[in-house]
């Protein structure tokens, strides 16, 4: 028995982006609680060179969906980076999903072999589907989706694992 | 074509491990250029009721470890938890990777069904092998890396995505 490229990838990103979701309906539940400008909690990071929330949000959004799609052969709709409130990158989670809900376990099942070259920074990498997926998809999005639940619990917002890992 | 429970798990596990060696020798290093007891680094925490270094990796190197064993069938060495410098954190996940080294993809195949029951906190969760590690080992040893990665760069360490990731 094995398991395939789609049950490793597609149902992992959207769960791992449903649990940043609720994170950031509790930073915004926060934000109001102790009456502080939900912005300085979006704008904030853990040290002057590293992003700030709303880019990690971007980023984990823009991995998984990116991701997904290269593993389907297509090309992920575009989305603008402008999102400045909690209720904006809630809502860009929530187009994350939605797209890669359309992706079909038959479009990504036997690419772990096809060839995927993406651009990063001011190179290319070129990758097989399976370490794509596995040494660059999934720890990316994870980095980035604990980075924020790390920036908002560093802000006081009360998390706990089970906010992150999501239901059983 | 597909993928195997092992090839899913062990080697991104193994790889991340190594990474986190990798950044904690970047700690080190720094805490000496700097003249920083590295203590303070290895005691650092994000928030007072969030777990210093020293747990983060304890707990990375634990769900790895336990996670690969119970995929195998097989009771994983126990580890005292006793590391206080980042030296021992490191040869840590040395002992981790090495033991981890040893499952042989044979022992994890055909685990995706596999009944697992772990003790979380005071209850007991039971997974089959495939939600297991997808929802719960992997995202979960990916949590902790990230987070003592958070707390170092949150402590002035020069890190970059490259280390958290590793070589492609």
């Amino acid at each position: 028995m094995t398991i395939s490229m789609y049950q490793a990838s597609v149902p992992s990103l959207i769960r791992a982006l449903n649990n940043l979701a609720a994170i950031l309906e509790k930073g915004a539940a926060h934000a109001e609680a102790k009456q502080i400008d939900p912005v300085v909690l979006t704008n904030s990071r853990l040290y002057p060179d590293m992003f700030p929330l709303v880019q990690q949000v971007q980023i984990a959004s823009d991995i998984a969906r990116k991701g997904a799609a290269r593993l389907a052969g297509l090309e992920a709709p575009k989305l603008e980076d402008d999102e400045t409130t909690f209720a904006q990158l809630i809502d860009r989670l929530h187009k994350t999903t939605a797209y890669m809900e359309t992706l079909t376990p038959e479009q990504i099942e036997g690419s772990e072999e096809k060839s995927i070259t993406l651009p990063v920074g001011k190179d290319t990498m070129t990758f097989e589907g399976l370490p794509y997926l596995l040494y660059f998809i999934l720890p990316n999005v994870y980095f980035h989706v604990t980075t924020a639940y790390d920036i908002l619990r560093h802000c006081g917002v009360e998390l706990g694992k089970s906010d992150y890992l999501g239901k059983p």
